[in-house]
């Protein structure tokens, strides 16, 4: 395929959504059909930007609060592209990223209050104006999702340990999301088995990006 | 002394202006007044804008562009607002710092070029409304400065390995923000002995900022 700049991809959507496992399996795809996919994520994603996750992701709930949590993420986030997905793109690798800025205004807007013109202010800032090509918000039911989550894990998410009422809101706020951005974001129900939402993944990437020879649904 | 509300006094300038051995000297002397004082600095002053400063200080000098460090400082010093600014101000202590917002105005601004607007946001996401009852920049000649900050250290500070030209911007950014608010800011000469800076600085403090009982000069 030619080469010329790689397209961008974002994962978002709550905890036990599937994020990481449809990332990596988007990726065999991808790469099936030759293409050079960089798999990504943030908080994270370059050297520095993984420091910073530690700070984010460690300690109290109450460690920061949510406006000095939006400057690390902001910060972690400008490293992430400056140091990985803008070379990836300049190039021609395509980027998957295990959530970006959505998640941002979600968990921090959305969950937490903070006004959106202050986040909208700070992707400016961070990002400038560089968008998605398109962006997969894994939804499903707050309960089954928790309950998802805390099957997979032990420790560290410090999120699982809020409350229902704020993993509600940051679903409704990626939903919000989508609506306003309809030709970035597609929702996909994500409360199936991570075939099936395997599969609704692969037909919303082949339509939204025009992938060529992309057959079936297989 | 009455407990109302206590001041807010920060400590500005480039390397080697003797930020440090002045804060501790006034810091005794409003002391032996009997205020409470609470030293502190940026980056750093709380236990996470501590681990923040970590970041910004080791490492490449390159490793964070202008951006990011802004983005860095900003979540550091909201993290010493909250956590150690706000609460020893509303307890009636006087807080003086070694470095705040100017130091980012100067040095990711007038130093690395960063747009003055950008940073004007950035205050108002970070530290809202609230401003330095006092601020004191010393100033000195550049070559002076390095010199002393060279004589006085092994390793750390990343700045001082930038050149030249880097820290004249830096002294020009704070002698600007000076002129800009005159109210708030005052320049001091830092180029003659500790003794001689600390005198300036107490006649200063004494003046602006109204202290009952201060005689003479010692």
């Amino acid at each position: 395929m030619d080469r010329g700049r790689g397209r961008f991809i974002t994962f978002e959507g709550g905890e036990g959504a599937g994020k990481s496992t449809q990332l990596r399996r988007l990726a065999a795809r991808l790469e099936a059909l030759g293409l050079a996919v960089v798999a990504t994520r943030e908080p994270g994603g370059s050297p520095g930007a993984e420091q910073i996750r530690e700070l984010l992701i460690h300690g109290e709930a109450d460690r920061w609060d949510r406006t000095t949590e939006a400057l690390l993420h902001s910060a972690a986030r400008r490293d992430h592209l400056r140091c990985t997905v803008e070379p990836a793109l300049a190039a021609g690798r395509w980027v998957l990223s295990d959530r970006f800025a959505d998640s941002t205004a979600a968990y921090q807007g959305y969950g937490h209050g903070m006004a959106p013109e202050t986040l909208q202010l700070l992707y400016g800032i961070a990002v400038g104006r560089l968008k998605p090509d398109l962006t997969l918000i894994l939804d499903l039911p707050v309960e089954q999702g928790l309950e998802r989550a805390a099957a997979r894990r032990g420790g560290g998410a410090r999120y699982e340990a809020l409350d229902r009422a704020f993993h509600e809101r940051v679903r409704e706020g990626f939903l919000a999301i989508a609506g306003s951005e309809p030709e970035r974001c597609a929702v996909l129900d994500a409360s199936g088995d991570a075939e099936a939402v395997e599969r609704a993944v692969w037909r919303c990437v082949a339509e939204r990006l025009a992938l060529p020879a992309v057959g079936g649904d297989s």
